[in-house]
């Protein structure tokens, strides 16, 4: 266990930035089981700093949600599973930002459910972050009403190069991970991620200091994050979709349009995972998982959505603990043990 | 406040149930402000009664989820609103029962999701069910797994006489309520539901040992139930859809295809009533909502799907309490009152 | 065959009208054969006879889409399948009307895709109509563009009470029909509809001079019609959901959400039509569907949307013309008998 | 004007040919203006001949669809307009296939909309071609069934590079074209596409002999094209997303799902396009479209699915022909001066 520390300069141009998963050269090389901390610039690469101003005016909607990465993990192959266990993700600064922006949003028209009514008005709201005490704060735009609401850091944005040579948008979500935008992504997580390119190339953006399930609005409370890792290799067992283990639940995820698929996706992958863990057959899995999982969205905003299934691994009995040979587990001794020697 | 009893004989000939919200005489009146203790049959009306047992053998599907009602509510007018507070919901037998059904469920094509494959196979898993131990326990059919469950007793079915002189079958949820089949429908919680037409008809049945969120098999763990709510009517605020309360959510939902519709839906009503209780404008909602909902898939399985939107009271302050005039608050005294002098 | 003349009264009380399929009383008893020369009211009852106008200052959205009938066909019980022929179909009036209404159309947030935006604008375009010249004249509001369209009658609203003992608004399509809003339903085409109850209650309504596929703003070119038809009854073989043929197509319907799910039934459906008519397996009736037919949207604005798949009859050899035991042509020589004798 | 001939060889090694729209280098630079003589590989690359067979055991499904260019158009700039003019689609042998694949097709479970019933059976049906009588003939695998059908040769997939730096498989359609998979893409037509990156780096592929409308088991009848193509530059104007001109219609596209997403695209589109044209506003060009358009699917099989949106210019008055500066009709007439010239 070796620590790289690799941070993003703050007044890097946005333009040199990585804006996709896939198509762009690895910033380094990682060993697997490499601890790195690192930082993460926000969503607009913190162009948006005050409440009241129309992202429009500040922003090219062509650079958004720019990565840190890609890492090249050594070894990493087509068919393999990286394992990238989430040490601490921390607000870099005391400020966060949410915008709503036309024709994006998941209560609006957009590119995509193209109506002809007039947009929404574009606005931003500031939020103070403490985290002492671990509050975001809302401020009402039109009122003086003031909110402290719970501090829960996550990324949005965590994926590997996709396949078929395909280059994504960091704005897309899909089965190499990028942007699900779902709150599960916390420290003390693992997120488990099949390779389709030599290296991975896996990179990771898009703090929140928090966000809704579903990302209603379409932004979250967008942050620059210090951010640390571990990166473990995991040779095969590539899962089709990401997958999320935490102390308490296995999570599967789907992303796609409508919203039911991307539900179908998540349930499938759980009742076959279920199904392998346990060693039961798909039909008890399949009942298994509909009387015991949580379905909560993750957005319905993002150029496609993305649903999680978690199930609960007390309800799953002692083998869900061996999911991926029990990474995530070993992760978690890793990173108390980074955590010590700190 | 006074008691009605009223029970649905074990005994009773299927085809002489009440299988629609709309279209079926009142079996009683109720004045507002009753206390009803009163049973339902499991959705199969106990037809169902062992493992292993192919339900299309057993059952005629156009005798599904038989309601207990309706209820002829005095005085309730269109554009009122009923708040039904559940005082308790307990399994009324030490069993329940799952199935699968072919072409039913969210992980098979359907008569709406209409394909070409062949249908999934027919089974029906057999559930124990003790009441002391708060347990529900899964056994496996192909093994001999297993494994306990917390048991969560909710209704599936709950709900009024639609408008446009509709009448719907109890398989399908809607703006009147009916299968929504959400596990937020627990004793503690009150449901509103707007009325549309006179008396409102109210009905319920479906119950469930527990479910997962989205009910993915389409069969939760079925089973007959002893209930006990308050009906109360609130003259006018009929909410466009069901909400439900509870002591420490608002909730909204929204019964559509696909589901991201179904998910608009319970999000425009959980931003217009944050914004009518803060009195904030409704960007400020929307902003607000989007940072603090909790968004889990309710079913993905009936003739349309169901979402609901969950916001924390806590996080909204002390005008999240005076919700339909402070209903909830004043029910739950109610039920306490009436536990005290049972 | 015996004609029965029937006329919708102008002055009619809208509230007195038929606004559902399923829970009226039959205003006719009809014996199969029955050659019948009636008329429909537009789908606003005549309320909105002027261009400019907001259509919300007129109707009731209580009321709309009267029917004329229901029908009680002899003999018919549930199983059997209804075949409706129309002669013909024509404007009764010199006028139609279109409208925008708010939160309704394929192009605009609804109650289903609920939005936070501002409705469009409500409005009302007049049309005349020339049924010597076959034209339908459109008229710019603001502008003086005026385009002679081509006059195209059809019926939007065609069916029967539907199953499981529901009631379903005329603003709504499904397996029983209804609110349909195909431009295939013309004049020289046969409609067949499963039978769901003794005596079927078929009704007709929602005139328009024409369409476009989609129906997209909500509203076609709305009027009031004459029409003859011939109503058939055939013993059994009831189709699952809508078919229509003509001396051209066999079409199949599907009406739901998502569109694609509409897709599909209305694809299985002609599936297993030919497979059954040229006696060839499934497989290869999928192979010859797909790459033969047709498929244009019917409407996307009603509660649910509805799509048609049709293959031209050409194709398909001679085998094709034996659909329903060849009743499609033997209503067109009945047709063209009772054209001949009038 | 002056051709460029450019053949692409049959045994070229599958790996060697380009499967993505972006991301791969200009196979030669067009001046605008120039005619391409050219020849494309059916979407297997010839590698499936022969009724019966499996394709899964004859083809690596990351190599698919391979694309003849991309070609580098001078002058051409992000926001310019693209115009491909097809002279002539014809198909280069005298053979076609269609096959199923598992869990691809309109009317299966898919890896999106993710099931867990087992696939329906792989297969290969052979389809005889007759340039001369302009025939494409289905045999049944399953019996002696032979039908002849019309010959329709079209492209299934053309575009040029996406924005945002995406590299998108052609498996895909988007607004950069793609695989649109629609029956519109004839001969005697003109495509308009949006520049995203300088050059446009447009390709062609996927040709099919016929294909029915949505391209429903998902295959096609595929086969090897000779194409003739005129490639023109419009300088800005470039449409949000592709449409195609003929003689008889304006046609939009859009490619998204759920399906009534596509739909709503192309009709935002076309209500742009008339109100544009016809120098109306938006709310007549809405009112017009709706009563006049034809909307048949393209595809519900790739990624996402294609709708288009007609409207016959007939119906729009003169001013239609003035679509893109009247390019369409200039292009009509220097494909006859090129065909005199042969």
């Amino acid at each position: 266990m070796k620590t790289l520390n690799f941070e993003v300069a703050a007044d890097v141009d946005p333009a040199q930035l990585v804006y996709t998963f896939g198509g762009a050269q690895a910033k380094a090389e990682l060993k697997p089981g490499t601890v790195v901390s690192t930082s993460t610039l926000d969503c607009f690469a913190g162009m948006i700093t005050e409440a009241g101003v129309k992202p429009s005016a500040l922003i090219d909607p062509r650079y958004l949600n720019p990565q840190t990465g890609p890492f090249y993990i050594e070894g990493a192959e087509p068919g393999d599973t990286l394992a990238i266990h989430f040490i601490s993700i921390e607000p870099r600064f005391d400020w966060g930002v949410s915008t709503t922006v036309e024709f994006f949003g998941a209560l609006t028209g957009t590119h995509d459910t193209a109506l002809l009514q007039d947009p929404l008005p574009e606005n931003t709201w500031f939020y103070d972050l403490d985290t002492e005490k671990r509050l975001v704060h809302f401020q009402a735009l039109g009122s003086d009403l003031r909110l402290p609401l719970p501090l829960d850091p996550m990324h949005g944005t965590v994926g590997v190069a996709p396949a078929l040579g395909e280059v994504r948008s960091a704005l897309a979500p899909g089965n190499w991970g990028g942007n699900m935008d779902t709150p599960e992504m916390r420290a003390k997580t693992t997120c488990y991620l099949g390779v389709n390119v030599p290296g991975a190339l896996f990179s990771l953006g898009d703090g929140h200091a928090r966000q809704g399930e579903g990302e209603t609005c379409g932004v979250a409370v967008e942050c620059a994050m210090d951010t640390v890792f571990i990166v473990e290799l995991i040779k095969g067992q590539a899962p089709a979709w990401p997958r999320i283990e935490t102390d308490e639940y296995l999570i599967t995820t789907g992303s796609t349009k409508p919203l039911e698929d991307a539900f179908r996706i998540a349930n499938v992958e759980m009742v076959n995972w279920v199904s392998e863990l346990l060693e039961i057959g798909t039909m008890d899995a399949y009942q298994l998982v509909s009387q015991t999982c949580l379905s909560p969205v993750a957005n319905v905003v993002d150029t496609v959505y993305t649903m999680v299934c978690k199930v609960p691994k007390a309800l799953l009995g002692e083998t869900a603990a061996a999911a991926f040979g029990g990474a995530h587990q070993k992760l978690r001794e890793k990173a108390a043990e980074w955590s010590a020697q700190k």
